[in-house]
């Protein structure tokens, strides 16, 4: 009568990162028709003071590998931020999807009441692993996701909705 | 042993439209600061087929009151799509705020199991409540209230992630 809290967490972040590959999948092809850099893509950012694409998707894949870990008590895995081409930012979410594939429901059953410590805009807040997952976590990692999306679709790239949400 | 539909859906759609509310406080303060005409960022997108900020909220307060009434299989509450001034917006995020309010928990009990059809990018998809809450209303939410986020990010506000995210 409730959902766990592994159909929760590991579908979405599978889901979505794998979009979000189709979606670096498609900036490729475009990169390639118009004969822009793709490195160039790879650094575009909305304002100056934001995050680029490159780290949009870093920051995604953190959200994702994190928090099965946490909520499993287990460490959380480390990725050196040296990503600089899209065949290495693809790498990275092909390394979290194949962690997420290894999480087993059942190191995340319970997970909902324990109490975690993580860092939440600069600060360190001690909150329940559903409140972590729904209230941290989730908007974290979606809007890492939209924003990749928005720079990409900002400089041209022709994706819809439906690249996003693929239900 | 596990998390309720109610307190997966309800609350996450609290917490986020409060930030966006709070957020176009700020877009509201920074037009007047800069002598900016509100409407300029009322009606900014990031690409010329990309909705703009005002339709980016109504669609965020479309899922966010679509959920739970499709959860609950009472009627999903219509707003017509007429606002054209900041005070407009945000009395839709309140109204929606308000519906949410008067969500019960018992109503979505259950609902994970539910099969519902719904509309995802442009076709008829029949699919459990539970999926539809996490794979469709999840993903189309965040992504409209990231893209909002993003709009005005990129217009200038000086606003961070510590907005978007609050735990």
């Amino acid at each position: 009568m409730a959902v766990s809290m592994y159909a929760i967490a590991v579908p979405t972040f599978q889901k979505q990162l794998t979009a979000l590959d189709a979606i670096l999948d498609k900036a490729t092809e475009y990169a390639a028709a118009k004969k822009i850099d793709i490195s160039v893509l790879l650094a575009a950012r909305l304002y100056p003071d934001m995050f680029n694409l490159t780290r949009q998707v870093q920051l995604a894949t953190d959200f994702a590998k994190a928090a099965p870990a946490r909520l499993a008590g287990t460490p959380v895995p480390s990725f050196p931020d040296t990503e600089t081409t899209m065949p290495e930012i693809k790498q990275r979410i092909a390394k979290t999807l194949a962690l997420l594939a290894d999480v087993k429901p059942e190191q995340l059953n319970g997970s909902e009441t324990k109490q975690l410590t993580v860092n939440v805009g600069g600060k360190e807040v001690t909150l329940t692993g559903q409140d972590y997952l729904l209230h941290v976590s989730f908007p974290n990692f979606y809007f890492h996701c939209a924003t990749a999306y928005d720079i990409l679709r900002h400089n041209g790239l022709e994706i819809g909705k439906r690249d996003f949400v693929r239900g």
